[in-house]
């Protein structure tokens, strides 16, 4: 374990419900313990399932059917089951320049040619997007689908306007192209505006496959994510989840504990988190800009992306790093091309306050000897 | 819920350790579950593991370092894997001729060209498995692999003998062909001589991919199978296992029960199957030859294989067995082929003493209506 570990996408440790989750299980192991000899549902466990149609209500106001939703182990099985779906070696794909770097090990695992489209705060850049659409439309190429990570993006933390997500569904729809938009993000939002709908919401659910998560409000060990989307694209991206079901054990015990704790652990997260963001901006404006040139300012989810000076020797930056017992993600795990770019992402919400401070400040002594 | 229930590969619902899995679950959250913040080992928690080598050392007298060991979504996704990597549409591949329909189904969904070998009392008959291969050698065709359940095979509840293993690994290395043991049934051995060591170990771990599970010993609503293989074949069968791991939730608590509590659950769970599987072959006995020809006699596992008499209208008897409460599975659900065939699968571990009198006994009375 390394000392200062600003590296994953992971909630607090302290704020994880151990009390709430040990009740749940006992409590649901004593109910319905027995019904484990059987196999899940194909789409998940009810009672989780209602949970996710009830995050989605609170933040776009509609309440979709529970049929509508199905659970899968963590959001990345979901993003692996529609890249086997959808994806052949060489077809292409459009995602932010910067985008999760699990999501890319995918894209290239199953061989897809990655477009990445150029972000600013307000997100993906729309006129860009809709130049690489006719560039590529002119070369005969049509993308798979567009994926983007329109709120509380990972890793820039940044949020997609509402004008930007209206103008990317009418670009998708004017080329007839699928969007996948992973929203894990959601319900992690811990300053001023909440974000704009979801992009699916706005499409009026067509064309849109919307991802979620539980692992960032609970944690990623419990392997609980979910994919909506119509009848049509749910049982297409469906086909080749041939596991037999997600854990009902899993299921069973996050389902029971968030029907009853979801908005009140939701909000235990966000002042948390909001506290840890503060503690990190705080601790890069000491070091900056010698150490540090800008950074970004998230209203929500677990990430600041921050740049580096340009003259940084980033291959020497992150031995350094390693050898101080630092682990962040260098900016190279997130770029589209793979490339080495002066930038890192601050994970902030698994280290404490304390090791946030002395950990910047490990990190900006670090970023000075490598100029 | 059907009145009786023999329709699935499920251990006994009574003796589901409910008690021992909250004890578990309490004790490895309080000490652990802060850890659910982050991502589970990529090969999966390893005192879950340290059980597999535990199972597998009782039964081959060899223990595997847990390295060669690997957790998956239930045993289903590790078939769902092996097909995803070796078998492209069309890819020839052998199994017994009745085999497990959760396979089949997998095999389809990959456009694989199933061919079947014919079993009998002793497992797959390896004189045809000689033919077949010599036959499709003739033609240019190499299988991708041959899938096994040599112990308490899935439907038929039979046991492949030392002699035929050893043949089948001697024709798999003539043929340079991947032995797939699926090895998900053992531990369920309740009478006499225990089945012959696994494939696995007598092929010398080479070329061999062997499969196990904990729905079989515990319920299929933990989602806990697994894999393990040479160091090679395992982290290619793993390639495309892009979803972050498996559920560290489930595993917590799976593992803590069984690192202490495994060979006494698996006792229990054997001493009531012996009990349902001589219940089912007293009821089946005061119904033959009439309504059943005859059945396997399975030492181990899950299920018994019937044969009905060949007059059977059996399409007419799934409908009327459904119409009564009964489920069980038709044969045709086993069948290489998808042929209709006059076979039915009991599956006894689910259903009580009491049902499986009353549900034999009106399956009995179904079968000689449909003649």
């Amino acid at each position: 374990m390394p000392k200062y570990n600003f590296s994953g996408g992971m909630p607090d440790p302290v704020s994880f419900p151990v009390e709430g989750l040990i009740d749940a299980a006992q409590q649901v192991l004593s109910e319905s313990g027995r019904t484990l000899v059987q196999y899940p549902d194909e789409h998940g466990y009810p009672v989780l399932r209602e949970v996710m149609v009830e995050r989605f209500r609170k933040n776009n106001d509609v309440a979709l059917p529970i049929e509508q939703f199905a659970l899968t182990n963590g959001s990345m099985q979901a993003i692996s089951l529609i890249n086997q779906y959808f994806v052949q070696p060489g077809d292409t794909v459009i995602s932010e320049n910067y985008t999760y770097s699990g999501t890319l090990g995918c894209f290239r695992q199953y061989q897809a040619n990655i477009v990445g489209v150029e972000t600013d705060e307000d997100g993906m850049n729309i006129d860009t997007l809709a130049e690489t659409l006719s560039d590529l439309q002119q070369q005969g190429i049509k993308p798979k689908f567009i994926y983007t990570i329109a709120s509380n993006q990972n890793p820039t933390g940044t949020r997609m306007s509402l004008a930007r997500r209206e103008r990317l569904i009418a670009l998708a729809r004017e080329h007839e192209i699928l969007v996948v938009e992973d929203d894990c993000y959601a319900d992690l939002h811990f300053e001023g505006e909440p974000p704009p709908p979801s992009i699916y919401k706005l499409a009026d659910f067509e064309n849109v496959i919307y991802i979620g998560s539980f692992s960032k409000i609970l944690g990623p060990g419990v392997r609980l994510g979910y994919l909506s989307a119509s009848e049509e694209l749910l049982s297409q991206v469906l086909s080749f989840k041939i596991d037999a079901g997600t854990s009902n054990l899993s299921a069973f015990i996050v389902g029971n504990f968030l029907k009853d704790h979801l908005w009140e652990h939701v909000a235990t997260v966000n002042r948390i988190l909001k506290e840890k963001c503060d503690a990190v901006k705080d601790a890069l404006s000491k070091n900056s800009p010698s150490a540090f040139e800008r950074w970004t300012h998230p209203t929500g989810g677990l990430f600041i992306w921050v740049k580096l000076p340009e003259a940084t020797d980033t291959p020497r930056l992150w031995r350094m790093l390693d050898e101080q017992g630092v682990r962040l993600a260098p900016g190279r795990a997130f770029h589209s091309q793979d490339q080495e770019v002066p930038y890192l992402r601050i994970a902030f919400g698994f280290p404490s306050l304390t090791d946030i401070h002395e950990g910047v400040a490990v990190t900006a002594a670090c970023v000075l000897e490598c100029q």
